[in-house]
């Protein structure tokens, strides 16, 4: 035994079943090890960036770590913006990093970069193996530390992959009990107890079914308002589950909902601020006389934390009636005629299915989408800040939840950042629609210069405008080995999107929106 | 006049002519500024790694900093890789990150990151802006440090960018005269006079003209041998141009060409070492029993540090005969039937224009190409390490150099890494031809298996495998806006290329090797 088969044999042992990986010459041990130690599942992406991506939407549906497998400095650089989103998402991820031999490192070889640095910017844990004799060690601790919802990222020498070590691999601790602080939940029972106009903000795994619950019974017992960070790595919706109003995006708007209530309770989520330094607007969101109370808990810890708290309140154990969410699917008519982005979200809406996992890159043409799906049947939603993550995300979900359809409703810009995870849908026969918003235009940057009151000269036009040449959405994705047609009308849309959905494996649909 | 206009006028008085962008949010005030102090051209590209690499590919054709402009710690990491290409090449290099606000910086936005850090990876100089009144210090510094041959990066927080100034650039010092040793190049003759075999090994400019004929004129009077580094960022190359023999990839044949020599001369290369640490082999490819002297001079002043000694040896001024080049073009036949990628090699040097600017990332399928080229008409040849760099330092090449036509001979497994330059080609239109080598594999790690006795299990077998599904690049380039076929004969291919290098414009051919 070698220790790239220690490592992946420590790694099975700790649960880890599958790896999105686009190796080079510094992983070839750990590649072999795959066969040597068989039971993970390689899966091929064709840029480091679509192998994040996939790797944080398979953390965000599994609650478990993927492992990724990348190619020295390089490919950990290409694989960084899709790492930040699963920071921010405090997704489970277990991210090895091959490195040049030991002793080779030093001599500044034309690949070598300083990768303990550039890890640093996106890894909660991270460690650098020296031995064959400790992987195994290095690999549960990796792999501890990721439980906790983080990026655990171990760079690992190829001589320390190649080197013989004994067959003992180390086996995971049971995972700790939740960390769940009664104080902060009484502190903040106390505020809800009062008169004040409460809202209670909800993020990370406050936003499952049973948070939602519990979240909906201190509503129904207090009176509080129930909040959602803007734009979450996963919230559960649809009919019967509770719904969490998202902060808005622009500060105008936010601050007009958050300077309602006196008092604020957090739970998994931080204080909230605007997303942009805008100018002629304070970041943060709250003010120095609203009263904050954080739920100190870990993530996982946060269902039982807001029960708790519920309980604590006498709270109703069951809320059947003035629930904050629909008591039946309520469905809206499909628009006909000449197909917009309005129109885009509200087909979405009357068409996706029950469980559907709907992955949200929709940037500027989503908004119709949000209100009117919380009446579909229940599903998750997964969002993120940084753009890029919308394709691969959904490869990941895909491969994390094999019998649940898959939408991913996609801005035309930031699709083109990882567009090529569409052969891995291809790849792995993925249930995956996607959705393309094609506007030809970085309409949010447009909305920017509008907002500032500025009129755009010719050079601003050119850096918003993508028109020129249209981006062929269908050949790229038939060249990518998924079936996709170009759409623009709202019947047809329609069609096509029921057609996808029931056929098995990838579909594109490009929306030429109007 | 604000802060973003200021650093707009300053790059524009320092001579940047160019900027490769792709902008959100926090680059507003300086996309304005494109149009409120015009004479930059501002390009868009859709992937941050599009606009690195084009910036790379103009650098090495200009000596000139082009300007990236990238967006927050999100877009600094998706241009990384091609940023540590830049460094690798001593490309000079003005990368400019818009930060948020200053006083939003500490919120940790969604999109915060640590860009200093991430920066730090790749930048040979870096510095973070405080106020709008020192914007302009801070571009010149940045522009003199690029022009070094380094990648300067400069973050501006968006309220610097537009917060109010004088209109008073500063206008950049002349460039400092180069700087040689003449001590290193007097022992570098002493040890050229003995008797002793040497190679001079050449890198950065010592591969320029000028360069290559002072090292042929130095090897005509002392006999040494004239080697390149590696995989040199810039080779001059064709008829009437001494070649210097590029140091091979693999050990084994590195180290019995090296181990030839009882004395080296470095001129702009470092001391060779492999490219991986491989089993089995030393990193560094000299030993102690070889003498090496290292010329001392920066990256533009090796051309006359070469006729400096030159001339100390007493070399002929003229060297007409007995040379290690082609004195007449000679172009290799056509060959015909099934395309390999040997004969796409072939091909390629026999039908390439006088004056072409070859960009190679050929990798596995390159191998016939480089010493057939060496009597073609006179070219330049780009090269460099890390993957996905071919496609986007082509559109820098050809922005730098209009009036040249620009050949991409292109792996297929790397194209796929920035293949939305080619939509930059098609916006701009380009005289690019991309020449894919579809082979739908990872054939390096192929071979690298062959090297190490291992048989790829099935997994193995996965992660190197493209053909499942084929990537279809004509559909792909035709999506991208870019003209497209693909071809399977050396008939064919001879025609197409034909073809494409006398229309206007990109061209993709997709070269389906068997």
């Amino acid at each position: 035994m070698n220790g790239a088969e220690i490592l992946i044999k420590t790694a099975l042992k700790a649960g880890i079943e599958v790896c999105f990986t686009n190796p080079g010459t510094t992983e070839l041990p750990l590649v072999s090890a795959f066969d040597a130690v068989p039971g993970m599942r390689p899966i091929l992406g064709l840029f480091e960036g679509c192998c994040t991506g996939a790797a944080d939407g398979y953390g965000r549906m599994t609650d478990q770590p993927a492992m990724t497998l990348l190619h020295l400095g390089p490919g950990l650089s290409n694989g960084i913006a899709n790492l930040h989103n699963a920071r921010r998402a405090r997704t489970p991820l277990f991210n090895v990093i091959g490195e040049h031999a030991s002793w080779h490192r030093p001599l500044d070889a034309p690949l070598t970069m300083d990768i303990e640095t550039l890890a640093s910017t996106v890894s909660g844990w991270q460690r650098t193996n020296t031995s064959s004799q400790t992987l195994s060690k290095d690999t549960v601790d990796a792999i501890a530390a990721a439980l906790q919802g983080q990026v655990s990222t171990l760079i690992v020498p190829i001589d320390y992959q190649w080197t013989e070590c004994p067959d003992q691999p180390i086996i995971r601790s049971p995972d700790p009990t939740d960390l769940i602080d009664a104080d902060s939940i009484e502190r903040a029972a106390a505020l809800l107890r009062t008169d004040s106009k409460v809202a209670l903000i909800l993020g990370g795994r406050a936003l499952r079914k049973r948070g939602l619950k519990a979240a909906a019974r201190i509503s129904a017992k207090t009176g509080c308002d129930l909040l959602s960070e803007r734009a979450p790595a996963r919230v559960e919706r649809g009919v019967g589950i509770p719904v969490a109003k998202f902060i808005p995006y622009f500060p105008s708007q936010a601050l007009d909902l958050l300077s309602r209530y006196q008092g604020v309770v957090l739970a998994g989520a931080a204080e909230p601020v605007t997303f942009f330094g805008w100018q002629g607007y304070q970041s943060r969101l709250l003010n120095e006389s609203q009263h904050i109370c954080h739920i100190n808990a870990d993530d996982k810890g946060l269902p039982t934390a807001l029960e708790n708290m519920a309980d604590a309140l006498g709270a109703p154990a069951k809320v059947n009636t003035s629930l904050p969410h629909a008591l039946q699917v309520v469905r809206p008519d499909l628009p006909q005629g000449t197909l917009t982005a309005k129109h885009a979200g509200i087909i979405l809406a009357a068409l996706q299915p029950e469980n559907a996992i709907i992955v949200n890159e929709s940037i500027t043409s989503g908004g119709a989408y949000l209100p009117l799906a919380a009446s579909s049947p229940p599903h998750t939603l997964l969002m993120l800040p940084a753009i890029g993550y919308g394709i691969p995300c959904a490869v990941g979900a895909a491969i994390a939840c094999p019998l649940r359809p898959v939408i991913n409703f996609q801005a035309d810009g930031s699709a083109m950042y990882t567009l090529q995870a569409l052969w891995m849908q291809a790849r792995e026969s993925l249930n995956i629609t996607t959705l393309i918003c094609s506007n030809r235009s970085y309409d949010i940057l447009k909305l920017e210069f509008a907002r500032a009151g500025v009129t755009p000269g010719p050079s601003a036009q050119t850096l918003t405008d993508l028109a020129n040449p249209e981006i062929g959405w269908v050949q790229i994705s038939k060249g990518m080995g998924v079936p996709a047609v170009k759409v623009d009308t709202c019947e047809v849309l329609a069609k096509e999107l029921k057609k996808a959905l029931n056929e098995p494996g990838p579909h594109l649909i490009e929306m030429c929106l109007g």
